[in-house]
């Protein structure tokens, strides 16, 4: 028999009414019937806050907007409240308020999560509350639930994503066809794809909070945005996605976390050369994948919209009808945080990677050899070297290295570049072999 | 605070030692650490039914093994039964019994949750226990605990799987090495992909049982074993296969649902051709995944290992712990059976689809205008018709048809039957194209 069984409406306040916003609204309204079914009892929109009451807006009819926050916080009829603004102040303080109200809290806001995550898992716990975050990793795909619930009969010792759309979507176009980085960039926001400020995008600030928040769920270990390792696709050139063809690779921009035991957990975000087999290689244009490694469930991959109005609506929603059903139930914090190990860090310095390395130098007898000994100088070993264009007096060398540490690999870099044949070190990008031993 | 706080241990009698009940075994011993954490509290196996109790098996140290399956289901102490024996007697009538006896049920047991999931879910509610069954479709992928619980935001139109290893390994072989049929189901049988008597995967049962609980999830209806319309991958040709390349497809054994409204729920399992940028078309050997359409999420995959003892007993450890963590809180069938729709079948002959046609016949003038006359008497228009090979005085037709019913299609290949120069319908497979109105 379920305890609150008289229960009949659970009433809902919104802070924000933008993109997620009015997404949320259509979905709770076009699926009424079926979420009404599911939840076990009607969820009712109350009040919504918004910045100007006064303008017009779709989907606004028959809805209550506000501009004075309390009207909600203050609103002792409202048991959950959905945060929809958008950076840390003033979502943080009002989700804060809201949970020490009484109030359950969903949210999609991955900067507060990534950053002030202990925050909040410590308010839910001291108020009693639920604290739901779905929609902050993976827009509608099912990411946080699947890893708190499904996967807790394995050690993860691996969680890789495509994580952002932008830049996937711009790595896809380049790729396809053959457009550089700044031509790419522009039709990703003449598009609506990227923003007017592409930084949080492009330099992987947004992948690195994703990746955050899923490390942390996945490793049970609190890791903050801080402590992701970051590098974004501004460097990226047509002729990388080239040569990552030609040897069997695609280009993707990785979220990757990595628990390798006594090395500590190594949480990054960078380009990678990713074999053209793997599950997350073919995963293209503004789609997200997480793939996760477990030691009993193997390889596993969940796929689908990483943002856009409905599909983030969709994981928002969900989030508020599990909260419905544990207020009839009452009981709360079934998945209270996970972050109970106390796991050390990997530095970047010490991560292992096979890398492709793409060099100018002069077009002389000699130069492999020097390079060569560059490299195996720091014990770099290479897999292959290929000479490749020719410009002039000048040539390129394409080289892969065998797994070495991130520390071997600037060293070497920074003898490459001493070097008087070597007259520009072009790219640096790792190369994932998922067969290769030393991932860790 | 939880209510169950002075719980320390939960006992669990598991039915069957076999492949998934020896992955059990090593889960809980390799993870218990994590598991512990997990579940909130120890969990034990006391007891384990099988067979032959002095058989030495693999993982048995430390085990009590019995063949007295009242040992385990008269036993007060034990709270969890894992039931792992296969086929429906004696599963079911244990499983059932375990209920009556308080007792909540893990299985993995697709046939018995296909065939009389009714079953289980009253008795489930009439003793107010749990009973889960994640691990029963597409081995370790989190599927059945997202479709209930992370995409109940949306109306669900189409769920559509890879969920039978054997038939998509023999399929990925086909279309990489060339093999016949024959040469595959043997390489198959050889590595333990495919048993020896393969009936109940290649000929599509095997995912006809999954479609039918995953439709029932997704469509918040009954659908049992007998309401899909099956067809197996054995009259599948190395020719099909160089067929749908050189069009820009793959073959692969689809397990598909719809809900068409009006029209009805649409469930059945065939080979189809499938585009080459579908996100299911890139899942290759014993790969499973499962396709979700949504009107909120849009579209979402959830890919992974479809059967094996380690990811397999994944799914099943984790609905054990989900059980756990209930049981501490003391809230039951959190997750009941949603089947609270009761929607009408659509009869295959109702539903659309587009058709590849493969025929041979005499290789004279006139034949295409007779095959199209044919056709068009059935209101089937064709998209495409190309003569390709000829043998002697045969030639051999591919037509590919716009959307249309199945019935059309079926009369249509009636009369082509009956032309004096067709001699033979060497094929028919529907094409898939997501993009093509008609689908419903
Ligand atoms: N868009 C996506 O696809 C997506 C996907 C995943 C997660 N998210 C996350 O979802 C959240 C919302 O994103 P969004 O795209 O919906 O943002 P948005 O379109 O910019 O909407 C923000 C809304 O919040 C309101 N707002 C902002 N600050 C406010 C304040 N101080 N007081 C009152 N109202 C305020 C705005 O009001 P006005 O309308 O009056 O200006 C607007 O309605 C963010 O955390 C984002 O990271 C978004
Ligand atoms: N294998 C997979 O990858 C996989 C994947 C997903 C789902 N499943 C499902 O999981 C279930 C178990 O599969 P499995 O592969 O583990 O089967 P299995 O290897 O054949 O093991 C069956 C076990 O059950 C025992 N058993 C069978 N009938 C019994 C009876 N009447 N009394 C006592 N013991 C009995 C057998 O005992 P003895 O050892 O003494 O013969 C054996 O230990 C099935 O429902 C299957 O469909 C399997």
């Amino acid at each position: 028999m379920m305890k609150g069984e008289e229960m009949k409406e659970i009433k809902i306040g919104m802070l924000g009414f933008g993109t997620v916003g009015t997404g949320v609204v259509r979905v709770l309204r076009e699926n009424e019937r079926e979420i009404t079914a599911k939840a076990g009892v009607k969820l009712t929109l109350k009040s919504v806050l918004v910045r100007d009451a006064k303008k017009e807006r779709p989907y606004m009819e028959g809805l209550h907007l506000t501009e004075n926050v309390d009207e909600i916080l203050n609103d002792e009829e409202i048991d959950i409240v959905i945060e929809l603004l958008g950076g840390i102040h003033p979502a943080r303080e009002y989700m804060l308020v809201a949970m020490e109200k009484g109030k359950n809290v969903v949210t999609a806001n991955k900067d507060v999560v990534a950053q002030f995550g202990k925050d909040m898992f410590e308010a839910m716990e001291k108020y009693g509350v639920d604290f739901h975050f779905e929609a902050s990793v993976g827009g509608g795909i099912p990411i946080v639930m699947p890893l708190k619930q499904c996967l807790t009969a394995n050690r993860v010792t691996e969680i890789m994503g495509i994580i952002n759309g932008t830049t996937n979507y711009m790595l896809s176009q380049m790729a396809e066809n053959g457009s550089d980085y700044d031509s790419v960039l522009k039709e990703a926001q003449a598009k609506g794809y990227a923003e007017a400020n592409p930084a949080a995008d492009v330099e992987g600030l947004d992948a690195a909070r994703k990746i955050a928040i899923l490390a942390s769920i996945a490793f049970n270990t609190r890791i903050r945005f801080e402590d992701v390792s970051v590098e974004g696709i501004t460097k990226v050139t047509p002729e990388d996605i080239e040569y990552a063809k030609a040897l069997g690779y695609v280009v993707k921009l990785l979220a990757i976390g990595r628990d390798c035991g006594e090395a500590g957990v190594d949480v990054r975000v960078h380009p990678v050369f990713l074999p053209k087999a793997h599950p997350l290689a073919s995963v293209n244009d503004v789609y997200n994948a997480i793939f996760v490694r477990g030691n009993a469930i193997g390889e596993a991959m969940f796929y689908g919209r990483g943002a856009g109005s409905l599909p983030t609506a969709s994981a928002v929603v969900a989030d508020v009808i599990d909260i419905a059903r544990d207020m009839q139930l009452d009981t709360f914090g079934r998945l209270h945080c996970t972050c109970y190990a106390h796991k050390s860090l990997c530095p970047v310095e010490e991560t292992k990677a096979s890398y492709y390395v793409r060099l100018l130098v002069d077009d002389e007898p000699g130069v492999l050899a020097a390079i060569a000994t560059a490299f195996g100088n720091h014990k770099v070993s290479l897999k292959s070297v290929i000479q490749t264009r020719r410009y002039k007096e000048r040539a390129e060398i394409v080289a892969v290295t065998h797994v070495v540490k991130h520390r071997k690999m600037q060293e070497a870099a920074a003898d490459l570049e001493k070097l008087a044949v070597v007259s520009e070190i072009r790219s640096i990008i790792r190369v994932e072999n998922p067969q290769e031993d030393g991932a860790c």
